[in-house]
């Protein structure tokens, strides 16, 4: 994919190009018109200081220091010390990935010419991810309302100090730059602000997580669906009727999936299925994934305005000739949607916990306990509830709300926060526990399978089986699961898993 | 309203219909037509049921149970049983007004022809509520996934057994049923489960909840306008132009209210405000605001389809002549949206509170210490502090989710819920502390308004002072303000500062 | 128990003490040689103040009014004041019982003499205590760190105004002093704050729920053991010998209790049991009930230091001849106990709970699903399941902590708090939800003892079961349950069923 | 300290000592006579299955299977499938450090006799300690109630499979057994069982976690004398008379240290501090630390027993020739206390941030806004707040409680948990944040220090005052602050600031 490229322009860009650009290495281009725009804004903004208005960041200090004045020939130098203390972030490091998806979220921002920030920067954005210089930052520190603490970091690097990764390679800032044939900025009046002032920390990895979260909720169809053909499920409530008659959206397109996944199932074979009603955990999972979808929904609409509009305070309104002071950086509306993903992936994992352990209860699947084979000395999936429902403890626990936890700061200005990187961050972990957890339900759904001697599986849930076996054999003796548990993590967590079953059902 | 009638047919009811026939006494009519589709429904079920297909809750048992048949001849007595067996509702009891919504919300979703009920009972749902007969109903012990163990309270009081509220007395149901003209039901085959397999405990309320949380959300604007007032707020966050360029719609929605609130206000005059910026709790009040106005939409959007689509399992598909097993009793999607709701909530009251506390803060509104009058050695708004903060630190407690806590009950057979009701009286206990602290806003803002001597208010602020000046005199000399936080919480709970401010600006 | 009298001296007030004062009419003397120290305590703080030392509250302002003097000929205005401006409460109102605890808990810790309040005040509190006259007091608004916001009005009650209840009345305070026969109080310096500078609101009920919590560990064993009988438990789990093995004491205590109700029980015959291990919930009650036990006897004994010493800022040390400023109001803690107790209580719950689905589960009692009769048409206690585990999920909803969440406030000088208060009352009704729930499990324990025919009970389980069955009879047919719990409630709430089995087990 | 070696008797391993052997290389030896106690206890098991009684985890499964019996010739494949199958643990590895204090933890357990185990692998344990053989234990999988998931793993290494860290190199077990001249074990009856059946997992690295929870709290009074210099801060309430009137052990014990750290200091000279009261932040921090102090003495009161009794079930009781079926895998009671010192360590992190804002604040310090240096265009410490409480944010969110939150698992015999090593681990987090915290206002403080030109230190906080100076310079001009975060935050995390205050304090 390196050679694709994408075209920025403030306006249009979605989840999955963050995903392609921070992740797949496909580079950017800035729309031609939109430098236009840039440099149109940073000369407003010289105009207006020379006016003498005063302007937040600019000519007056920043935070509580908002009432100091800042002197022309003092630009430079401030706004180096302005990134300088700003330098306040906290390990761990963010990833690569997670770096580039901050360069990109602030720099299409920064094209809608509300920042007034210098061109050379917005340029230096662009070289950084197509150079693939990447700075160092930590990503712990920033409260939102502006990763202020943490986009720093990217200044330090475009002023040549502190240390990045080039093309992969630890180096000092100024050496990449060097190595890159680039030149360090020299910092003018608000750029040091227009650089920090931002919420691209936790927008770009958030919008990553997002298409994480979709992709999970894919998997968890197809784990599922495979689920349903070892348990010899009852296929009634994936009766596309019922989604008509309760027209929640998601749990219809949940449906539609596991429908297209189990085309051509045993399952749908007349009089296969002898349970007047299953368990809720199967009997309701479109409709847990399908509440899952519907969150997802909500925090991608806001997401996707995050990504294309201006975050910034003041913010330059180009066409009205002024700078207006607002509170553009407030994210409290997606970082709310990220909370209820939370629970709501909590409840998608408890209920792939509850089918999981249903798998292993004879009563329910008329094969043996804990899934062993014919030697019933084989001790099989007994003891892997404990690891997968602990695992769902750490999500439940994950799942409570932090986003309202701050304090009143600098000087007391500063009473209200949203704590947006630490909620994605959250996020995250919960999607990699999820990844065991489903990973580990496969494991039961194939081994329930095989049992069963079930051959005749659907279009999706058939290619699904082999992703799983082809890593992991039947278990016909005891053997160290947690080397099949780390296989079968990364079948889902690689989305091995969904890329396979996806061409399959598409395929045919 | 008592002559006003709302007619329904299943499909149309809204959030502010629930409220006014819960709350105003409105009676309601029975669209002629879907009389018809609840018969056909009915015929339809007997008709499967002779035909020997097994069908839940009619010729089966219910829960575990769903292995047990039922023969014709034990209908009227099993169902009885049913009703009574799941009389295991607990304390307290719900409100008269929530009893309505519940009846209501159970009503309407009868008239779409899905759950196969004995018409008259349809009738009798309609003749409760116009008859003012309120049947006792412990509000606590359902876990969501139908509201099972409460509504079956509903059914007792048709049955003529247990206890009612009759026009507002409370007596035996039989008795109240004679008074009424009604005769008991006999019950009929699925008649129980039909009755107590719904979501309407969680869903009327619920709807009524969402309506207070809008009220609440359009207080908080007002009331944070009174405080721009107060404080001698900067007025320029609310620049409609802000919103234009970073578009989320409800802090646009909420700004454009404030705005027109504080028309005519000084606020606007040149040189007002001397703040470049004001601490965020006062220039990102719209935005929280409108936070809330964004989770609250994700509510209402699937309150109403709650509200207007079945959830009876199993589901009786009258145009294709059968009957689904189905998860249709899962309301997890705005039960989510229920938690997202309280969090959000939580973040407006500590905007309320942080912008309470400012308003007491010398050095930002340049008045007294705790807003004392002339006479120093007067005390006034300083412990206030410690009340507002403790609700506050409630309704954080509340916040945290709980829709994830469940069982694996009934035989491990259900092993999924969410909650619902608890989520739902958790979000109004929200509200209820809410009115309280939006209430001492109030009071600090036109004590603030008073000692700076503004006179010229903005149209809707002036009333809004009008109001809580009517009840509430200034604070010349310490008095027990417990009697003052009372009369504010009023204020807002009535929703007289609401109506009178909405009167106000539509006026003129 | 109205003749008996306990003589304060505020060195020895027991849980046990408050709890027969504040709820079974005990009165209340003070030992003479402390009014002696009291008095002494009053004048020496006369002799600073007229040398000129600046005192908090005295001859200087509180809170951020710290900075201010008040001058001699205004402390009667000054504290009056400061007792209204410190009545900002909110309700609901304190219980009367909680009333007296408070009344109590205050007068105790003002016998140490460190208060240098007015003598005539500390005797006003014994009579409000001996005359039955009980101050309004919103129970909400405190934030711990001293609960000023509500002791206040108690002082309200002492200077004639407000409302308070004489004899069960309610009436204004004034007439309520005037029939008692006793005089309000002219305020000095420093008595306002004495008044309202204290812990009592969090301490005085705090301590009442810590008697009501060691009673309901008791009442959980009792339960349990009357669920072993039902479920035919194995009863090597309460080898005496186990508990030497690891000495944990909580559970030492649990089981030896357990041993003594099964006294004579058929448990003990040989070949009774067959299950080589039971569920968890059965085999390790005795633990989890031992670490309530465990967190239970942290609490206390910090109670105890909180009962019986001063609370107060400043504290006057009479034996030096001199005062101090300090933090004697922190009580953080017993707040982080009772944070604990609130969660080991959750674990109570989850395992009573447990043990109640067990006993509805023929495959671990050998008895028929859900406990029904011989008729198996009964449905019996199936749906019931949801209403004791939805109690669970309140509880482990209360169980979040919230001590933690505060603000800074009174001009950014009170930053820490603990709320006590609420943390306490959060505990009072998680113990409330626990009477339901071990209600409803002994509802199960006595229908499976008679569904088994288990006629060889302990000599503590029978007592217990007759309780229940006195009021309860067995369940031969559906019925409406939800009056049985109500029952059962009432049993475990007022304590009968310890009362008795106490009786029971020390008779023989 | 490499010499050194600790006897291990199974009755008096401290917290210190388990530190001692895990992180600083101390090797163990074991008591001669115990040794003839574990022989004897082997014995006896034989002796009692041969005379075929049931034994758990003998001659019978374990778990569901208990009901299926193992029988001789079986033993070692059944023992071999047993640790197998058990190995379902979780990444991330344990540390090497942790690795060896659960390998302790188990050892000194196995001495009491209680196990039954082959005496040759309670050699092997010790081997394996003093070998430094450390096998790699993913650490995650366990719900507590014995952390049999991820102790098997050392079982696997101790028959040669899997993989470990021999002498710090990464390789196959059983090349570092042949390399140690070791032999793996072959499994007989019960030894599985006994290796996986123990809370060591959660044991050995909790009572690590106590240890440093210690030093964190005495760090914490260290940090804090420190700012009351930078502060200037009123020492009254550092006055021992309070700690008498008011005698809660903690607070005691924190205050009297902090007066010998500040001994000599200037804050004790007459006149220094003018505030009557300072913030309760820094009036209350004794009282605060102290309430650690008080949660971590019940914690470690009940992890010495955790340590020095058996966890073992079925247990062995040599004295009576008998074996039990017992609880003793409930460490519940110790759990609790871990998530009340979780939430004692938010009070104390809040209390932390608190005070470092409080030293930015020129109204309370005389200093300069977030002390910057004389030339007041430096930033200095003003955005590093948001660090500081970003990271206080998570720690209120890891203090939310986790321990209950379980399912019924295997068949519904295991409906108990505890989730104790999530819950140990969650407190090890809750640390690592405070070290940053901690560090951050160490920087803060003695920034102070230097603006107030203080140089008459005490005798402990000279010392640290040198030891954070000699890391980190005065902050004359703005800097990259991430990088004396960094440096603080070992200061604090190595304990160099607790060890050198000690010995200056001693020294004298």
């Amino acid at each position: 994919m390196e050679n694709k490229s994408i075209v920025l322009d403030g306006k249009h860009l979605t989840i999955d190009e963050v995903v392609e650009i921070a992740r797949e290495g496909v580079t950017v281009k800035i729309e031609e018109s939109t430098m236009r725009i840039v440099e149109a804004s940073r000369t407003l903004v010289y105009e207006l200081a020379n006016s003498d208005v005063p302007v937040y960041g600019f000519n007056r200090g920043v935070g509580l220091n908002k009432d100091r004045e800042v002197v022309a020939k003092y630009y430079s130098e401030y706004n180096r010390n302005l990134i300088l203390a700003h330098c306040v972030a906290v390990d761990p490091e963010a990833s690569q990935e997670d770096v580039r998806a901050i360069l990109l979220a602030r720099l299409n921002t920064l094209l809608l010419g509300c920042t007034g920030i210098q061109p050379a920067i917005v340029t230096m954005y662009k070289d950084f991810l197509n150079h693939r210089i990447h700075p160092i930052i930590p990503e712990r520190g920033s409260i939102g309302e502006g990763d202020i603490t943490c986009l720093s970091h990217i200044g330090l690097a475009m002023i040549g100090e502190g240390e990045v990764y080039y093309q992969g390679v630890r180096m000092m800032a100024a050496e990449a730059l060097e190595k890159a044939g680039l030149k360090p900025i020299v910092l003018g009046p608000k750029d040091g602000l227009a650089i920090v002032s931002s919420n691209a920390l936790a927008a770009g990895p958030g919008a990553m997580v997002l298409k994480d979260a979709e992709d999970l909720v894919e998997m968890a169809d197809i784990v599922y669906a495979l689920t349903l053909e070892g348990f010899r499920g009852n296929v009634t409530p994936l009766d596309p009727k019922t989604y008509e008659v309760r027209p929640f959206p998601g749990q219809a397109c949940s449906a539609e999936k596991v429908r297209k996944y189990l085309e051509g199932s045993y399952l749908w074979l007349p009089g296969v299925t002898e349970s007047l009603q299953d368990p809720l955990s199967l009997r309701g999972s479109c409709q847990v994934h399908g509440s899952v979808r519907d969150a997802l929904e909500y925090v991608k609409k806001y997401m996707d305005i995050q990504l294309n509009s201006s975050d910034d305070n003041p913010c330059v309104l180009l066409d009205e000739k002024r700078m207006i002071s607002c509170s553009n950086y407030e994210v409290t509306t997606w970082v709310l949607g990220f909370e209820m993903l939370g629970i709501a992936l909590s409840h998608l994992s408890r209920n792939a916990c509850y089918r999981t352990i249903k798998l292993g209860t004879p009563k329910f699947t008329g094969l043996s306990r804990f899934l062993t084979p014919a030697d019933t000395s084989v001790i099989a999936y007994g003891t892997i509830q404990k690891s997968f429902t602990s695992l769902d403890t750490e999500i439940r626990h994950l799942s409570n709300p932090a986003t309202v936890d701050y304090y009143s700061l600098a000087g007391d200005i500063e009473d209200h926060a949203n704590n947006s990187p630490f909620v994605v961050r959250k996020t995250a972990k919960i999607l990699d526990n999820l990844y065991y957890i489903l990973g580990m339900e496969a494991m039961h759904a194939v081994q329930a399978i095989d049992l069963r001697k079930a051959t005749r599986l659907g279009k999706g849930t058939r290619t699904a089986y082999e992703v799983m076996r082809t890593e992991i054999p039947f278990l016909e003796r005891d053997r160290n699961l947690s080397i099949d548990i780390k296989k079968a993590y990364n079948i889902v967590k690689s989305k091995a898993i969904l890329k396979a079953v996806k061409e399959a059902v598409e395929d045919r």
